[in-house]
């Protein structure tokens, strides 16, 4: 069982905005048939975040996610990882009420500050689709993601209490460090899931060895431990690859890169999915089922959750 | 030349409080002597803050900057390296404005955001000398040190349009990329300075291992610099040492640790540097002296400041 | 150019014996088939050892040699590189006389000497189809692979007079520092081109972080370089597709892996080869043409070597 | 007790020659006096080799150990490490007969095979005080130190037998690895004490990155392990105390080398040893005595010797 690679589909993200893919889905439905689609695929984990239907800006609006969990659960066992990073100047109230209101089985916790910049995509986009779109990049250049001790401490507390796994989301060799801290505190309980988030400009960069290094560095702090990557933009798949190479899981989705290889670019989530499938194959490793994932991952079981 | 060691004394800081040690300097008067004794000890450089002389609280009166760096510059030539990281919770136009007062040679630069937690020091702390002290540090579980690109780019044109070189403060890997990234787009200049800051709550922790990854990987991303160390607390010696092993130089100094060795605490800064210096002597290293430290830096010289 | 892929199939070898595999080619026929297969399927270089057709033992035959390289020169424009590794047990007067006989573009120099067992695949071998195996194997624990410095200099010294090219088979770390004194003492002449051979028992292990470290010990002690990586074993693809994914060439074949994934013998080089060529194209590589191998590791030309 | 730092002194070795140094001890009187000075001045540990006392020669004449022996265990409780290393170019048996005869508590063990060259020494040697010198110096090009895996099993089921513990010397990453296969085969017995040998042509260089990575490898190959480092020619103490700052143990002593600082030539071993405690201090490290290195290292006892 412990051999199975767990493929996440990050399926829309909140960095991408419209204007860079019209694959990107904006939709509740577009959302969940993507989710669905990628499970077909041979994604056991959907990371989900929700968009304004209306013009596509990353939303905290709950009846969207109600709209997106409900038909994901009405189509597939898939593992729902809710994100509480949420959209860019978000409140850490309005990031974990998700948590709140339906209890998943995993939700992601992000494990310190970092300067989140998206504003050099502004060198590549000439238009835009949505009025919003600019200023959301390009106040990003004076953006730091929050995600305080405090918060660690509250968002980690509230998922105990509900019973979500959190999926500890790492930009860098610190927060390894501060996962370590609030363990030996006895706040944070093991085993404990990392998800490594590379090229976020602000966060490491995404190389080999950075992840080389970022396994070994949780290895000495944390002990065991279960980990994936995801990787931004064109190093999605290189990162993703070397991850299962050295015994890790892999997140792909338009979340992280918009594109199926150099110059093309991917139509759906689905089509990432299948990619990391067909090269997990080329090594003789198998994907993980949902109920793989929860088994592996120590999740609560999907009759548990709110939605 | 370029085989000396330069020792730069960090004479108070703002991260330890009065009750924490006797020895702490806290007016004008006794951070001005305490970098004088440390230039005769062997510094080359003092990193300098100040604070309220009534209570001991960091500041940003510009007054009790002039008067430290006055009576400094009467007695010695040290390279004095203002502050721009400021006490915890200052505004960045405060934290910047002792740069475009006295345009000092250098000054530091932080180069991008953690969580900046001193709270921990808590738990060992059984009592305080003045009221501030305890929200002080507990208010920094809540606490992110905010330096997003645009502070970055703002500081840096300051810096550069003032003659005032920065010292780049680098807390983990992806700062290193920040600065990478700046450099790139022609906004930093070559050749830059670094202070690797090990050992904060919410940074890189202190150790050779990551000592050696931070080395090489500005060594990937920017290739030729000059460095130094300084580390938190109980790893300040150690990790100083190391970096002189590896061919960088070494910050001591109060504001890091308050200790000389494990029980003992450190009566001033100048023992600290008398320490470092002794040890480097071991390795048949020499120490610069502040026009050596100029020269290796490229600083623009002590008769051209504003104080 | 310089993005594409060199693909290496090291066809026969010396390490595997014919009981192991009923796929490993012996006669020279079948050593020049799979060569042209090979090329066929995307190699651009072959590394050639030989076989005595009766026994499918390790060969020093100049005859032999001759027979495969003729019959591939006839077929195929392929970079040809002859060992000067061996059998286990040839003198190294045996091992470079094919460099002198038919001054090919490329041979491999094997840059230092280690422990090179074999004796332990014998626990998994239940027959023999040959006499000579059993003892071949057994007698590697007490079996040194040896190239002292003195080796090194005279074989580098017979290569550049006669326009050889050396691949420089890297087994440690050390090896890389005996090149560096090479260099330094102005006997090796930049650039080289370095085959890390990951695996063997007495060499390091196949693992990606040592390969992380190979490569960053290389770039300090030698600069710029062009590198490939072979690895024994079930290691084979993971560590070949490291190595492509951080910038590197990659050498398949059955001297290295008997297999092509678990479970499945591969029936020839070419399967392998195949593979590699598969698994390059998910990441957007395209692999060289044995001319464009020729630039990139600078040899002579097909039209001057004497065979 | 295990926070103490071991400190071994390698008090003559087989590497230098009498030219190089006029403090060479050479007798049987001045190696075991250098040993029973070291002891004075801090060493818990000797490592001994001898020499012919009429031009200094390696020797493997068991009378001049046993001379030796005899004598530092007459003044002092020091653990004698015996060699079974030897001199360049002595026979296996004649290794490790010393081990057979005195059954020394600890003993070395080469845990495999490279090319061990002194011939660059000759580049800064002038003129000779005996014959055998240069001969010795210069054939160290065409030179294998050989240490088989045969030779492994061989010597370490001597020391099993004989309750000596043996301390396995590592020149580069693949004898990590050498040692976890005989581990995993049963036939070494953990816990193991590695002394990582560093800087020797041939092998891994002496760097800090380098011993980073031993100390890594090991970690993930073998678990929970003591440690020691030495360093050839000017890296000794810059290594040494980067082993202690990581949580080593130090061997200094002439047989690494024969300078004190840079351009003064040690007097004895002992003030080596002095130099390593006194940087140890810094550090607020204490040194272990003969009987707590015994307990850290699990030895038998010195009333369990043969001499």
């Amino acid at each position: 069982m412990m051999n199975r690679v767990i493929i996440t589909a990050a399926i829309t993200g909140s960095i991408h905005t419209p204007s860079m893919s019209a694959y990107l889905p904006i939709t509740p439905d577009e959302i969940a048939e993507e989710a669905i689609r990628s499970h077909g695929a041979g994604a056991a984990i959907v990371h989900i975040h929700v968009r304004d239907p209306e013009d596509g800006r990353p939303s905290s609006d709950q009846s969207l996610y109600r709209e997106v969990l409900t038909k994901i659960k009405a189509e597939t066992d898939l593992v729902v990882c809710i994100t509480t990073g949420g959209g860019l100047g978000q409140t850490t109230d309005e990031r974990v009420v998700g948590v709140k209101t339906f209890r998943p089985e995993l939700a992601s916790l992000n494990a310190g500050s970092i300067n989140f910049a998206l504003f050099h995509a502004l060198d590549n986009l000439k238009s835009f689709k949505y009025e919003w779109e600019r200023g959301y990049l390009s106040m990003t250049e004076d953006f730091i993601f929050p995600n305080t001790f405090k918060t660690l401490r509250e968002f980690n507390s509230i998922f105990n209490e509900l019973g979500t796994k959190p999926e500890f989301e790492i930009y860098d060799i610190g927060m390894i460090n501060n996962l370590a801290f609030l363990i030996q505190k006895g706040l944070i309980k093991k085993p404990v899931y990392l998800q490594f988030v590379m090229g976020i400009l602000g966060g490491i960069p995404a190389t080999i060895e950075n992840l080389v290094f970022l396994k070994k560095t949780a290895t000495d702090l944390i002990g065991d431990f279960e980990w994936s990557v995801c990787a931004a933009g064109k190093n999605q798949f290189r990162l993703c690859t070397a991850a299962m190479l050295m015994g890790g899981h892999s997140r792909v989705g338009l979340e992280d890169n918009l594109y199926l290889e150099k110059g093309v670019m991917a139509k759906s989530n689905a089509e990432q999915v299948e990619k990391i499938v067909r090269i997990s194959k080329e090594f003789g490793l198998e994907t993980a089922t949902p109920d793989e994932a929860r088994q592996i991952l120590h999740l609560r079981g999907l009759n548990r959750v709110d939605f």
